[in-house]
């Protein structure tokens, strides 16, 4: 098992000619920028590794503002990283090559909205919360919703999932076609709006988790699926973690098509209920959202709600009314941050194995056990419907012994998750922190198959270089 | 609009040296043939367009054997046409630059029913009818059904569907992982059984779709599903093809999850009751199919008679028990074969257009008068709620300006189809019949980067080469 160590971030930074940077500022006047606090607002990103800032920063308001942007850098070599909302977690953002940033956050137009066929086309730079405000009025929605507030284009990137993963699949299943921008500045279109094709190679799937290393989006056509009729949300706490997830096993084998099942171990309530004012029994529980007919959520909920009962699970707490069922949820995504307020001054590292549901009991309690073990400061949720969960591990970044610790924690829980046919990243990417991983993960031949393709698609290795593998 | 012309198929054919065949010979005894009834039907499929045979045929038996025949061909340079069924439609199998046939029909295990995950891992040889006979016990089925009783390597190459998509997914949706063996002999794996990841680049997608020219698939790991609690399908006929339509799209507009919705337009009726003795009314009409608990399937039934009865549909005729279900779908299966039979000697030319679904009618209805107006016998089926339809032209093939008649039908309708932002294969794929029409819907540059890849996964265009495009 290859270790995420810190020489992964730790590479050669290429050169930028002073003749670049004078061609994007002549290009792109006041959409570029070279300030000190911008270019380091473009080189982090949420995670918990760092590196030197890019060299400047465009803002692209078009695709011909991509292409530009990108056929300037191709001419001399340069890296172009490009940027949306920055909240990705595992240093896809970071110049860890040098390079510019390339900001599509001012495309964030919806270009078309298609409610006949519940499909929407975007621009990248669009966040999931300004979609679904701006799609509202059609009785329509986009159920994808990682924690943070994140750009389409950045969850295109990194095949990011969320909450309703479980029944509404991932921007793998989401994403019909998309516009990119290659690295030689070219935009092609990837798939078209019918709902099926066999139309040669997936190229859009190709693209959609590729991280930014193949191309960048310069329009994403999503799914969008009509407003339940019904919906109802339900709070469940349980006498063990176990308890939690053994139901949740059996809701999934059953193939009840539960919309939402999030655990929240009892470190986490705690630490909601300590940010948000939820006053929740703070004990392992479940947090489920049915959606269908009334008839059909009602069976749906009763049945898990037995399930429950067979396992020692308290009474459903519903949530009924449509404010009480947003503070829930805000609260599940807000348990990242609340986590890490609870330790003023604490980093954050975050997992993310996913694996086969049947597995999920065994690789949790193990991983529990061992975290308790190792005194460190951890809090875990999940998307446990997927078989996917975070343990937050809270770290003062001013005791290396205690990054250490958290990163033999990963280890051990990715070692598990891989030998229980699981996968090291089920919804947050490889970026530079699991780089080791994916190695061990999809084996050597595999990820030189990865490289054949990046080679081949960008021969100077200028799109977000050195991200899930380096060359 | 390129015409799909026989020039596709007339590539210029590369040399098999005797050192190869002897060194097939060597290593495979009996599981290699040169006799001329076995290459003949290696070198042909169910579509149209016919070829020189292949110079062999081995019968692999493991994932080593495929490794051993690609690594023997690599070295020599020469042509691998993967075999499994024999049902594709576009000239996927044949050996249009000559080479040897890869036939995997004998690697038809199940390696593995992990039931309590819902999914399987087969080897490819293996159809659709005997994995669902494989995992009939456990309660679980795999719903992927195109017409044929194709093999489920040969369904993942061509990006697969049939009738169940609308609610299940195609095999795009379907595969979770493969064993692939690579144009050098290496097998290497894609995926793992998570139900999600974002470990790298999709080489699962990738695979899914590529016809054989990526790789050779040995190992295929498959989503299934619990057999739904209750399940009704029923008939209902309607005054025409657009009322038929106006229903189906309204109802997957509403949300309804049906499973299953088929148009059968009146000329196939006609020759599915000659074949299959069914006494329907020679009507356009829709077959469905609904899926879930008692409750929810009386539920989605009555929404969906509520809106026939809108467009004038006649009340639904129920198929309550499974052999009457099965008889219907029988027969909707045998559509093809009914129609080719229902005229002596003829050839059939199948269409496979898929458009959004808000688009549907106006596609079909123009398409249809074209088709009449050509006085070439014709019938249409579709997958409707996916927007999936198919025209099969039966052919005279001796006479020449019937085929013709035919092709342009068929560009007439593809062209539309593109206009309206669909696609120009829903499911066959696109074997050496639709090589022109790709560049058309996709795009020479999005083409360009499939070559693009081909090229580095595959250095000397060994693996099914001249399909998809050429190099």
């Amino acid at each position: 098992m290859n270790a995420p160590t810190s020489a992964h971030h730790l590479q050669p930074a290429r050169d930028v000619p002073p003749a670049l940077l004078q061609a994007l500022a002549a290009r792109f006047g006041t959409q570029y920028s070279t300030a000190q606090a911008v270019r380091e607002q473009h080189g982090r990103d949420e995670g918990s590794i760092s590196a030197p800032p890019p060299a400047a920063v465009v803002f692209a308001e078009s695709t011909q503002d991509v292409q530009d942007a990108i056929g300037l850098a191709a001419q001399h070599g340069v890296p172009v990283i490009p940027y949306g909302a920055g909240s990705s977690l595992e240093g896809h953002l970071l110049a860890v090559q040098g390079g510019i940033s390339l900001d599509v956050g001012r495309m964030h137009q919806v270009l078309a909205i298609d409610a006949d066929d519940l499909t929407v086309t975007v621009q990248p730079g669009i966040t999931r919360k300004q979609l679904n405000e701006a799609i509202k009025h059609t009785g329509l929605f986009f159920p994808i919703d990682p924690g943070a507030d994140a750009s389409i284009g950045g969850m295109a990137a990194t095949r990011a999932s969320g909450t309703n993963a479980v029944r509404y699949g991932t921007m793998r299943e989401n994403v019909l076609a998309l516009q990119v921008v290659t690295a030689s500045g070219e935009a092609i279109r990837t798939g078209t709006r019918a709902r099926k094709s066999s139309a040669g190679y997936d190229l859009t799937r190709l693209m959609v988790g590729s991280e930014g290393t193949l191309g960048v989006f310069t329009e994403v056509t999503l799914r969008i699926y009509p407003l339940p009729e019904a919906v109802s949300a339900a709070i469940c706490s349980f006498p063990s973690i176990e308890a939690a997830v053994r139901t949740v096993i059996q809701t999934i084998q059953l193939g009840v098509p539960i919309a939402r099942v999030e655990l929240i171990d009892a470190n986490s309530v705690r630490v909601v209920n300590a940010h948000s004012k939820l006053g929740l029994r703070e004990e392992p529980m479940l947090l489920m959202e049915f959606h269908g007919s009334p008839a059909g959520v009602q069976e749906q909920a009763e049945t898990v709600q037995q399930i429950a009962q067979d396992w020692g699970g308290n009474a459903f707490e519903w949530a009924t009314t449509p404010e009480e069922r947003t503070r829930l949820w805000a609260a599940r995504h807000n348990a990242y941050f609340a986590a890490v307020q609870s330790r003023p001054g604490c980093k954050a590292i975050s997992t993310d194995t996913c694996v086969p549901i049947s597995r999920l009991a065994d690789c949790l309690l193990d991983s529990v056990a061992e975290a308790d073990a190792s005194g460190i400061p951890y809090f875990l949720v999940g998307h446990v419907g997927d078989g996917n969960f975070h343990f937050g591990y809270l770290l003062d970044p001013n005791r290396p012994e205690e990054r250490e610790t958290a990163e033999r924690l990963n280890r051990q829980l990715v070692a598990r998750a891989l030998d229980m046919q699981g996968t090291c990243t089920g919804e947050h990417g490889v970026g530079i922190h699991k780089m080791g991983f994916l190695v061990d993960e999809a084996g050597a031949g595999a990820v030189e198959m990865m490289r054949a393709i990046k080679r081949a698609l960008d021969p100077h290795n200028i799109l977000n270089p050195g991200k899930i593998f380096t060359l």
